[in-house]
C-alpha cells in the first residue's frame, strides 16, 4: 500500500482522535518531514487534514475526489472485488481499459474509475453520457469459473449491490429494471454493462461496466434523456460523496461475488427479487428482432427472467428491453 | 484484387489451354516485361508456370504453400467467409491475431493463416502442435447477428465444412465427434476453437480456429497424443496440397454460415447428425466439475447436444469434454 494510504487509513482509524506526526513517522517508517511534506500532498488533492499540537493530525473531511490508494485502503476486507483500483482522469470507456488489463492478464477483482469517459457506452453501443467529476464510471475485472450462461448471474449481482449502497449512502430506495437499469421512481439513475469473453463452455473473463449518475444536475443530462433519467443528488437534494458511494458499492458486490462463487446465487437472487420492479407485472421484451408479451414471474438460477407468455408457457428469457405494460 | 491474384485466376480459368503474354498484358493494363517479372516470380514461390511461344503461359501445378492472393482469387464466388484473407509465416496462435482485427473493426468474412503457430492452443488453454508447413491453422472472424446462446451452431458449422471439404479432397470420410473435434477412425486429425465476445444478449464478434493436421508424419505428433491423432496424409498415403484444402473448407463454410443467417440452421444440423460418431451412443461428458452420462439423442436449434440421462430426462449440454461409453 502506498504512504498516502497508509496516511489516510492511520487518520480513519483514529476516529474522532488524531495521529501524531511521530506515530505516523514510526509506525510508516519515514521521517516527521517526510511525513508532514505528504500530509501537504494529501491537503492539494482536497483532503482536510488539520493538525494541532496536542491532537496530532486529524481527518475532517474528504475531497469529492476518486483517489485509487484512498479507495483501496477503505475496502482492505473485500476479497476480490476492489482488491487492485486504479482511477484515470479520462479514457474512451472504463469497460476498454479493463479488457487490455483481462488480456495482459491481470487478476479478478481489478476496477478502474474514469473521471470522465470521452465513449461511455451503454448496452448495444448505446451512448452513455458521463461528464467529469459528477458520476461514477467504472469496471469491474471478474474470472469466474463457470458457464457463459451464468453470467446473467454476475449482473444481477452488481445490480443489488448497487441498489444496497445507494440506500446505505442516500436514503433512497433505488430499484431494478430488469435486466440492467437501476430506477428511482421510474427514472433512471444507474446502468449496467456486461461483457463478457468466452469459449463454448468456459469464461475467459466478464467485465461489468457500471455507470452511476450521481452529482449531475438536471442540465447535465442530454434533452432526449432529461424526462426518463436522474441522479442521486436530484433524488435525495443533497451532494454525494463518490468516494464513499464506490467503496460501499465495490464492497457489497464482493459479498454477493463471493455468494455467486460459493454456489449461493438463490441468496443473492432473494434480495434482487425484493428490490426487483419488474417482477409481477405484465411486460414487453424486445429480444433481438422478436418480441415477448406476459406476465414477469421469477428469476431463473442463472439470473435469467422467467417470463409466462399469452399461450401459457413459461419463457426463459436472457436479456432484452423491457417496457412494462399497463 | 493484386496482379499476381489476378495472373493466377487468368491461367486458372484457361484450364488445359494457355495465356498469352500479350493478353495478360491488355487484360491486367501492364507491360509485357511486367507480366514476365510477375511470373517469376510466381515461380519463385512455387507455382510450375511453363511457357511456349504458340500456347502462351499455362499453369502446370501448384505449390503447397497458402499465398492470400492466391487463395482469395479462388474464393472469388463466397459471400462472407473468405472475402478478406491474410497470410502470416508465424503467429502466436491466430485466434490472438483475429481477436486483434476484430476489436480494430475489420468485417466479417476475414480469415488469418498461419504457417506456423508459437502459441496454437486448443479448448480450455490446452496446447495446440503446429508445426510450420504441415497443417491448416487459421481463424474465421464472424459477426452473426444473433444471441450469445446460438454461438454452438457456428462450431457445427464448421465441423459439417470440415467433414464436406475433407472429403472432395481426400476421399476420405471423417467424423464429428460432438462438440468440436473431428476424428478418422477414431482418431483427431482436426480441431475447432470457438471464442466469443459478447453482451448478455447479442454477441460482439465470434472467432472460429481450426486447426488440421494435413501433411503431419506420425513422428511429427508429440509421443503422449501419438495414439490418439492423426493426419490427412497418414490416413489418405497421400501428399494433400493444402491451398486446395483450405479454398474448400473456407467455400463449404461460407455456404453453411449463409443458412445460419438466414434462419436455416435445420439444414446444417442435418449433415451434421448424419456425420456426428457421438450421436446415438452413450456418453459421459464432463462439464466444469460435473458429469454428465446418458444417452446422446439429437442436437437442438442451438446446437447443444440433447442427451437423455439415466434418471429419463433430457439434459441439454452446450459443451464438455466427451467419452463415448461401451
Amino acid at each position: 500500500m502506498s504512504i498516502d494510504a497508509q496516511i489516510l487509513m492511520a487518520l480513519r482509524s483514529a476516529k474522532n482522535g488524531g495521529v501524531s506526526g511521530a506515530d505516523l513517522s514510526e509506525k510508516l517508517g519515514i521521517s516527521r518531514a517526510a511525513v508532514w511534506a505528504r500530509i501537504e500532498e494529501l491537503r492539494a488533492l482536497g483532503y482536510d487534514i488539520q493538525a494541532s499540537p496536542h491532537v496530532g493530525y486529524k481527518l475532517v473531511s474528504i475531497p469529492d475526489v476518486l483517489h485509487a490508494d484512498d479507495l483501496r485502503s477503505r475496502l482492505q476486507d473485500v476479497k476480490v472485488v476492489g482488491r487492485d483500483i486504479r482511477v484515470f482522469q479520462e479514457t474512451t470507456s472504463t469497460n476498454d481499459v479493463v479488457e487490455k488489463l483481462a488480456r495482459d492478464g491481470v487478476k479478478e477483482g481489478a476496477v478502474v474509475f474514469a473521471e470522465s469517459q470521452s465513449k461511455g457506452r451503454g448496452r448495444l453501443g448505446r451512448k452513455w453520457v458521463s461528464p467529469p467529476g459528477k458520476g461514477l464510471w467504472f469496471s469491474v475485472l471478474l474470472r469466474p469459473n463457470f458457464h457463459p450462461l451464468c453470467t446473467t448471474q454476475l449482473t444481477v449481482a452488481s445490480a443489488t449491490a448497487l441498489v444496497r449502497a445507494i440506500r446505505s449512502q442516500t436514503g433512497v430506495q433505488a430499484e431494478i429494471k430488469w435486466p440492467n437499469d437501476i430506477l428511482i421512481c421510474g427514472k433512471k439513475v444507474a446502468g449496467i454493462l456486461t461483457e463478457l469473453s468466452a469459449e463454448i463452455d468456459s469464461v475467459k473473463y466478464v467485465i461489468i461496466g457500471i455507470g452511476v449518475d450521481v452529482n449531475l444536475q438536471n442540465s447535465d443530462f442530454p434533452p432526449e434523456v432529461r424526462n426518463i433519467a436522474t441522479s442521486l443528488q436530484v433524488e435525495s437534494r443533497r451532494h454525494v460523496n463518490r468516494a464513499d458511494l464506490a467503496t460501499a458499492i465495490l464492497r457489497e458486490f464482493d459479498i454477493d461475488y463471493g455468494r455467486i462463487c460459493a454456489g449461493q446465487f438463490e441468496k443473492v437472487a432473494e434480495q434482487w427479487e425484493q428490490q426487483c420492479s419488474t417482477l409481477g407485472h405484465n411486460v414487453c421484451i424486445r429480444v433481438g428482432d422478436r418480441t415477448v408479451y406476459g406476465h414477469a414471474e421469477a428469476l431463473d438460477t442463472d439470473g435469467a427472467l422467467l417470463v409466462r407468455t399469452q399461450h401459457g408457457h413459461l419463457e426463459r428469457i436472457i436479456g432484452g428491453d423491457v417496457t412494462l405494460e399497463k
